[in-house]
């Protein structure tokens, strides 16, 4: 109910008197009046006057389901299912109690705060409250287990596609997860995964986008190399439309590999990525390895030549670009 | 304080009166009396005579804590905890539950009856009460999500050791996850991860092993295929120290795996595979093979040359052995 009086009063311009919604719903008019109250507590301006009834004045840029799913234009992905928090320990581990409880495809998570954001290999990601887009997404692909590093690649695809059409923003991929404008990261990817030997149970893909932080938002320790969409643009960006191109981004591509392959979305990575033709230092949990970074091959691993043309193929590790 | 007074009467082959447990634990006449009785119902026969006391007169066959760890031999499995339950939907289910809370490397789950028991790519596992062995443990291998397949092989290899050093049977792998006497299946290895992509979080393994079982004992469609420790060697066996030799056996090649890689077992392996050497038929989601199983590679996945001498590479799918 609450949903069809954020309707009507958001489909007019005019002032909807609370009798008129009574008579078209059948509830009384204080029910009306609590519904408004909630509302306006999850964020929604509404004047109301007496004798004129209530009018909305402004939407709330929070990552709420009503707002995100408004004219979203995807055919399953947030549809699905759709979970709004306002906090949550991480939206990652949220997604994987949900997907082992069966929950399909398409599922779609977001917080408006984590607790403790994790990004890759347990490190935390700082997720201040409503600053950001905080969003974890539950995947079934039928692939194998050996090629789930693939799709860690085609979402940073999708997520280069939504920076560019929804901001005009060219953004650039660091292998394997990570997303850089000017050189600073601006978005993480992270993967997981719950699998048989031979089988994928299900995927989560997390995704920590800076969206309205200033420089001062973020700890002493990564102001020198984190960024947000504001910081790069000189303006707040609206987060509900970025989320909505996101999801509608992420979706087309996503299905493009489930129905192509990879070596289309393979492609497209390598010409956003700003870590191949680099010298890089890759630094193992065992060694070190420097050289130039020369490819991605179809499992996603990272092909480095050293000095003495020796070729190391490279899944995990922390990649570094040598600078000019 | 109900195993210390399982201890005590355990560890003597004469009467203990109720005196002498109250006098050394200060405990009340009617809390050991309570203790007692709580011994009964879980399958310990104890006599108890007035004026002369309690008796041990048989520990039960079945997988509680208090059995399993009395002169266990491990270091770590069994100990670092133990989960006994009289049912649950399926160990493994249970294991990635406590997985997920953290609980570490070398927490085993035994269930007396599963009513969900899983077999490979979602199969069921028939696990009748009391009849086998139903166990799932908890790993956190160092190592990379691509090669958790060698671990259904390792612990392929711990299950034949097991069976050879207990029961002097030979047993055999039947590539991926089997384990076969007499060409019958006896066992069955289901390991499953939760990982990203470059780390593995914690891995499940979950061993269903046919003990006690009749034929009657198994539904129509798999008496053909399964059978039971019980039926080949026409007695009764001892759940108890057969679960003991298992944690044991697995524990050592285990730790020989962690500690000395990958290639020492897999030698072990292949010694004991059936499927090595012979004619194979592979039903994989999108086609048959049809070759000759020729070698395991380095990854666990099994080697087979087809007619054309084409070499195919399986991780997934099913493989029949032709008869001869």
């Amino acid at each position: 109910m609450k949903n069809k009086i954020l309707n009507i009063i958001s489909s007019s311009a005019e002032y909807i008197s609370g009798e008129e919604i009574s008579n078209k719903y059948g509830v009384s008019r204080t029910a009306i009046w609590k519904h408004i109250n909630a509302l306006k507590q999850e964020g929604y301006q509404i004047e109301s006057f007496p004798r004129k009834g209530y009018k909305l004045i402004q939407r709330p840029d929070i990552l709420l389901e009503n707002e995100v799913l408004t004219n979203l234009n995807t055919s399953k992905w947030g549809k699905e299912k759709f979970y709004f928090l306002n906090e949550v320990d991480s939206t990652n581990n949220y997604a994987k109690k949900l997907a082992s409880e069966g929950k399909p495809e398409g599922t779609v998570i977001v917080a408006e705060e984590q607790s403790a954001g994790k990004g890759r290999l347990s490190r935390k990601w700082i997720s201040a409250k409503g600053k950001g887009i905080w969003t974890s997404f539950i995947l079934r692909p039928n692939i194998l287990p050996n090629f789930a590093a693939q799709i860690t690649l085609v979402m940073a695809v999708g997520m280069i596609k939504a920076l560019e059409k929804n901001l005009g923003v060219s953004a650039k991929i660091k292998w394997p997860n990570d997303i850089l404008i000017n050189d600073l990261k601006v978005c993480g990817i992270l993967t997981e995964m719950s699998a048989e030997i031979d089988r994928i149970n299900y995927v989560i893909v997390g995704i920590g986008l800076n969206v309205n932080q200033s420089n001062d938002d973020f700890p002493d320790e990564i102001q020198d190399s984190a960024t947000s969409l504001k910081i790069c643009l000189g303006k707040e960006i609206k987060r509900v439309q970025m989320l909505q191109v996101i999801l509608e981004e992420i979706e087309k591509v996503y299905n493009l590999y489930l129905e192509k392959g990879f070596s289309e979305i393979l492609d497209e990575w390598k010409n956003n990525s700003c870590t191949l033709g680099q010298e890089v230092i890759v630094k193992m949990p065992k060694e070190i390895i420097e050289g130039m970074a020369i490819d991605i091959d179809s499992g996603g691993c990272l092909i480095v030549k050293d000095k003495e043309n020796i070729i190391h193929k490279i899944i995990a590790g922390d990649v570094l670009v040598r600078k000019k």
